[in-house]
């Protein structure tokens, strides 16, 4: 039985663009990776009159209502007394979410709008909170109309959703679905969208090019009666997207390059050090963001001025001087010699001109030069503006996605200096 | 005059939570410091009969419709053919934005289906893309209703809604708003909550309370005649929050502690050094995200295995031996050898555990250490699970946080040394 469901987001802090809906993206994933289609997806301040107006609409033409935010104890959050109106489920005191309220605050004092936060529609399911104080909560009508409220911060959301709602869901749904994530690096989405034109055409499995910044990734879906019929029908399309796309594609249903790189490195029993100049920290930092990275990785230096880079690498001041310490030179000599320092098994370095001040004609905002250091040789890629700079933000994570890049590349034996002209826009 | 605008997103990778909705925000934010009431904001996928539906609701009800995506080169690119074909201004020719397309792609081969992005509706006003290919462009009818049509990419729509829109919709609107978002770190929501009571139930000027990760903030909107009658009567509100929540008050109109840190030390000439451990360097990015923070940051180390902080830092390997790397005594020795060997006016040593594996009953995970060394003495904060631990990410970033609040505290002459039970949750 095919399932339709939406997500309603419920708080003026959205609409005035104070935070961003992430929670609607996290919720629109796990329903669609169940094979539930999720049509309508829309955003109510906290009004309990527009509330209840996109909860009726929300039930007239869906099964399944999902809400986020407003399950907390202040006067706003009034999604549950809405909801329970709507549905004419009154509330009531749920006894196992109020002992967990209390064992939360201890000894603390707890706020005199707290204990609103354990009242829930009668009938329904307590989702219990693990970070948070308010509890979510599921409840399915006898006319099959069901509803689940989960809370607004998606470090609360997050866990309910995957761990409570979830399962609930998937006994309710028969369709099975299966999608997958091929990722790539230096590889523009107008380029890959002509090379996989022979199956963006398809409906099943589908597949589907996105862009985000600085990386394009690919989306194969199937659906079928089973899980293992989904895998079945998916495969053959995956294998194709990698035989179109080459060797760019740096891994499937993987976060971001780190997430490959450590494993990688951990596998051979080999290790990385960075020395990083404009990306201040953030190759160190994405590197260490991978659980388990203590293995791999054991020494980082930011040398942002000169004297850094010659007081802890070495670089000599003669080269700062005649080449300056934004140059290949410098790049070469910094991923060497961090590598040799730490005695690890690979060096980064990473000098550049991140901006928005600080270029000149010959070496323009946005110029970076990246180096990996191997036991052999050493590698450069070079990230020149091309007349459009993108930004402080989008250079730095571009140069650390290329650092990461190259040693992956290196790891697997690829070719690692790729040209700009001939793989997208560095 | 009050003007209500309402917000459409396309594309079916919001729905599916692929892509997070961050256009929303940014549009509800901008139109809001306009004075214009965002009072809907929905999502449609890739579907044109359910745009026009979509479309045909808003026009309806509000008299400014913003649409965000589907303005690219792909077949899924249907917005603006919907659009045009809602509001009966058929689609020509742009001759200014193909003159920019054809800049752009310059000698590369132009793919197929580029040019249709030229395409715009008759009598529409071209709003020109800095970042990318697909122009934007706002439309307004005889009667009044307005659309806007802005790009996916927040990098593409960010610069075309500041620069190009606003502009455009402030000549059409009279009521003037000024906002302002009052910044606090180490303070829980629940207790700025009740300490805001006298404020929260107020309408002009509103003061409305937000926590995200780690962080709490608190948002003054006003509404005159003129923006200087609106700043006017915001203000003494202003001051009255600052008033009742004191010096955990770190900014106003700020980005984040780092930006308010880095001209601190610059105003009084004075640079910072960092040693990580468990942070990987996080720390040292975020310093080094703020554009100018070359003249207060020349050095940071990742020691993250113990030979590192051995070797980098002459932590003795006798003490980590005896009280182990996550220790009081470690993190002050990081501080201070990196203030002392980087030559800084302060160093900030950060050791910790931010697992999800690694923690001991002794030292959960969770628990990091984060010391500041200046001049005369080195500070000590301690962030202890407390039962619940928040997960790798915001344990990094909670830690961050708090050795940039400690260097804003010593800098301002303020207490650094919080205590977590009077202070909220650490």
């Amino acid at each position: 039985m095919s399932m339709q469901a939406e997500i309603i987001a419920v708080g003026t802090e959205l609409l005035l663009g104070h935070t961003v809906n992430s929670d609607a993206a996290h919720v629109g994933r796990e329903l669609s990776a169940l094979g539930i289609d999720v049509l309508h997806s829309c955003v109510v301040g906290d009004n309990p009159g527009r509330l209840e107006e996109a909860l009726r609409e929300a039930f007239a033409r869906s099964d399944l209502v999902i809400t986020t935010g407003g399950l907390g104890p202040t006067e706003d959050d009034l999604t549950k007394e809405t909801i329970a109106a709507v549905l004419e489920m009154p509330l009531e005191e749920d006894a196992d979410s109020l002992a967990r309220l209390k064992e939360y605050f201890g000894e603390r004092r707890m706020g005199p709008n707290q204990y609103k936060q354990v009242l829930l529609p009668r009938g329904s399911q307590a989702l219990p909170n693990r970070i948070g104080t308010a509890p979510g909560c599921y409840a399915c009508r006898a006319d099959g109309k069901a509803v689940a409220m989960l809370p607004g911060p998606p470090r609360e959301l997050l866990p309910m959703l995957r761990e409570q709602l979830v399962p609930i869901l998937a006994a309710r749904t028969q369709a099975c679905i299966c999608s997958h994530m091929v990722r790539t690096f230096a590889q523009g989405e107008g380029d890959a969208a002509l090379r996989l034109a022979e199956l963006t055409g398809l409906a099943n499995p589908s597949t589907a090019t996105y862009a985000t910044d600085g990386e394009m990734f690919v989306r194969v879906t199937a659906k079928a009666a089973s899980a293992d019929a989904a895998e079945a029908l998916a495969a053959p399309t995956l294998a194709r997207v990698r035989e179109l796309l080459g060797d760019v594609v740096y891994g499937v249903d993987v976060d971001n390059l780190e997430s490959v790189v450590v494993p990688e490195l951990a596998r051979r029993g080999q290790t990385v050090a960075t020395a990083e100049s404009c990306t201040g920290g953030l190759l160190a930092a994405s590197i260490t963001d991978v659980p388990g990275s203590s293995a791999v990785f054991r020494t980082g230096v930011v040398t942002y001025a000169n004297e850094s880079k010659t007081r802890l690498l070495g670089v000599p001041e003669e080269l700062l001087a005649r080449v300056g310490a934004v140059s290949e030179e410098v790049a070469r000599h910094m991923a060497a010699a961090v590598r040799e320092r730490a005695g690890s098994h690979w060096g980064i370095g990473i000098t550049g001109i991140a901006g928005p001040d600080g270029g000149t004609a010959e070496k323009p905002v946005g110029l970076v030069y990246i180096a990996l250091a191997g036991a052999d040789r050493t590698w450069l890629r070079v990230m020149r503006p091309q007349g459009r700079y993108m930004g402080r933000q989008w250079t730095r994570r571009r140069a650390v996605g290329h650092g990461l890049d190259m040693l992956r590349r290196a790891l697997t034996g690829l070719e690692v200096e790729l040209q700009a002209s001939t793989r997208g826009r560095f």
